[in-house]
């Protein structure tokens, strides 16, 4: 017997994976070249060549035996973390140091080391719909609850009023995830600053502290030189997760950093208690060569102009057929309205014409997509011809 | 406020790692050879030349973006999990396929991933008393809960009758580590065959599955050509979980894997139920460049002739001192009676004169300590006469 409590996921499956999956089929029965697979943030930039070079170096360069160990922490080894430490301070004029950072198995285990250690079993931690499916199970994985604040479908925007009303005497955390996955809205200083007012004046009425989570992977792919701010400026009690599986496009290498601010309420037990969740967790330490990597990299960035090329291209292209899209000004998603209204049956559609993408159930807001536009440019352009003749069979 | 139920885990961290940070300290104010530091399982023998060779080979040959990409299942590239199932296929005469392999972050995620996938909560998952302490912690991530049976102080190898007498109508697992950590001992195949039987009869008994989860990073770490049985074929209902953290010297990064036999009961299920655990626990996938690293290294060895002559100069020297040891079969731990019988008055003693060990009560068996001999051969020999001194004070 597998475990009930798998049951669920078993039978549900992410609706995400089971369509990179199904691609991998279409793609073998059709060719690759006629397969739009939107399905997953998988980057289409490679890695920057300074990556690969990086990783030649230190295997010349260093001892076999550092590279390959255990850390002496399992936060990582203390001259990554300050140097990813300095880099934040030399970017926001933060004053992190390398005792405010965790370094993590990418992302995905940051919030996971996150959520356990600032959330006992029962505690609410809320996102803004639409939000990463995933969320819902690292929650649950610590017996935290996540409950949803609904989406504002006119902007997209994070709804402070609404997000007051989800807010109870059990609320720990609120997750925020800017550039946005899956809308592609960054959120601007003066909603950072509202939410931080809003915030510290519920930390006060309720007498418990409430942190925000703030889930980083975009933060460098802001397009048009858009702004985005950095939390722990504004809110003491923000714990920051940072990977760089889409700034480095490294998402196979699972790395990524947590930052706990010095000036959090409880940061000696905090930065204690999270060190401790990695390990237990079963992360034990960050991969210990691309930790090396990511340090002697720390400057590198990945090629946006070509994901700003494919932004355009896919905007233009869907306005012009009749599609209603949220404008990115962030990350690789674009937000679609699923014409009829039914977002799974639209992606059914879409797949019977060799397009995969993701409904917005997923994201907890249906009624929508995602299109991952993370893809090669002519999968852009060659697939507008067939996303015209879907939206023809719902005139 | 950090969660309450992390406070537990912050107020008792983990002597094993509290010990290794202190050694760390202790080698910057008394000179690094003048400490001698036995207390983490953290190989001292380099990765073997060909795995960086194999990282340098693959940098130079492989796409990329296959290399650090997403993996297109959660389980693993499915090229190196059917090098690993053939691999297994030669040593063992067992007919695994890629798809009997999910590729873990090291042998600690593949245990979490077994136990989420096989545990319901309040599920109970057995361990023989002496036992690697994490065991604990995974079970308790997954809401199940560790039962140790109790050890048998004479031989250290697990007694069955004791077994049999923890085993409840909410057993689902008995986890079981040969090369053993703490104790260096290995199951033969006579008490494996035993095992497997009264399991067997214990599953008929109760109407239940009851798998086991053998926790294998050392099983290259076997002495004198001693066989370490293979557990699926003895027993239908066998999870494996293997590392390269030891074999190949690898422990900072994070690699390993999953056998799910098909024989085992609710071998579908299971299977893709640990594909998703992999996921929503946070792990994502195994990393990936290590993932391709392995698979081309497959056949290469430690030096395991360097610990082995390690074991050899402890033991002899340990035993003249007067010490009572366990002598090790496998793995790089040797198992010592604590003079005076208080593992943890005997540890602070030892450090006293620089001397890093782990109490037994870190693995549920007081009266004992862990004294991880992978470590450079002088530290051994350096180290004596320090035992010698500690053991002096107990006379």
């Amino acid at each position: 017997m597998t475990a009930k409590s798998m049951m669920p996921y078993v039978e549900g499956n992410s609706a995400i994976r089971a369509m990179f999956e199904e691609g991998a089929r279409l793609a073998e029965k059709y060719g690759r070249e006629n397969v739009y697979d939107f399905s997953l943030g998988n980057p289409s930039v490679p890695a920057p060549a300074e990556v690969n070079q990086a990783i030649k170096d230190i295997i010349e360069e260093e001892d076999s035996l550092l590279i390959h160990g255990y850390n002496q922490s399992n936060s990582g080894y203390a001259d990554v973390r300050e140097t990813v430490a300095q880099h934040l301070n030399s970017l926001h004029g933060t004053r992190f140091g390398a005792q405010n950072i965790v370094m993590t198995v990418g992302a995905a285990s940051g919030l996971n080391v996150a959520i356990k250690t600032l959330l006992d079993p029962g505690e609410e931690i809320l996102a803004f719909a639409p939000y990463f499916v995933e969320y819902g199970n690292y929650a649950k994985n610590h017996g935290a609850v996540l409950k949803a604040v609904p989406a504002d479908v006119v902007t997209f925007r994070p709804n402070l009023r609404e997000m007051e009303n989800v807010i109870t005497e059990k609320t720990r955390a609120v997750i925020i995830n800017s550039p946005n996955n899956p809308t592609g809205v960054i959120y601007g200083e003066d909603f950072i600053k509202k939410l931080a007012e809003t915030l510290k004046q519920k930390q006060l009425e309720l007498g418990r502290d409430i942190y925000i989570i703030a889930d980083e992977p975009y933060r460098e792919l802001a397009y048009d030189d858009a702004e985005v701010p950095y939390l722990t400026k504004y809110y003491d009690n923000t714990v920051v997760a940072y990977s760089w599986s889409k700034s480095l496009s490294l998402p196979g290498e699972r790395i990524g950093y947590l930052v706990f601010p010095s000036e959090m309420s409880d940061f000696g037990n905090a930065i204690d208690a999270a060190n401790i969740a990695n390990r237990v967790l079963g992360y034990v330490n960050a991969p210990t060569l691309i930790q090396r990597v990511v340090a002697r990299c720390i400057d590198c960035k990945t090629d946006i102009d070509a994901y700003d090329r494919n932004r355009k291209a896919l905007y233009n292209g869907l306005n012009e057929i009749g599609y209603t899209c949220v404008y990115p000004e962030g990350a690789f998603y674009m937000w679609v309205k699923a014409p009829g209204g039914d977002d799974k049956a639209f992606c059914a559609k879409a797949k019977e014409h060799n397009i995969l993408i993701v409904p917005g159930s997923s994201f907890a807001c249906p009624g929508y997509v995602r299109i991952a536009y993370c893809v090669a440019h002519e999968t852009i352009v060659n697939s507008l011809p067939a996303f015209a003749k879907v939206y023809e069979e719902y005139k």
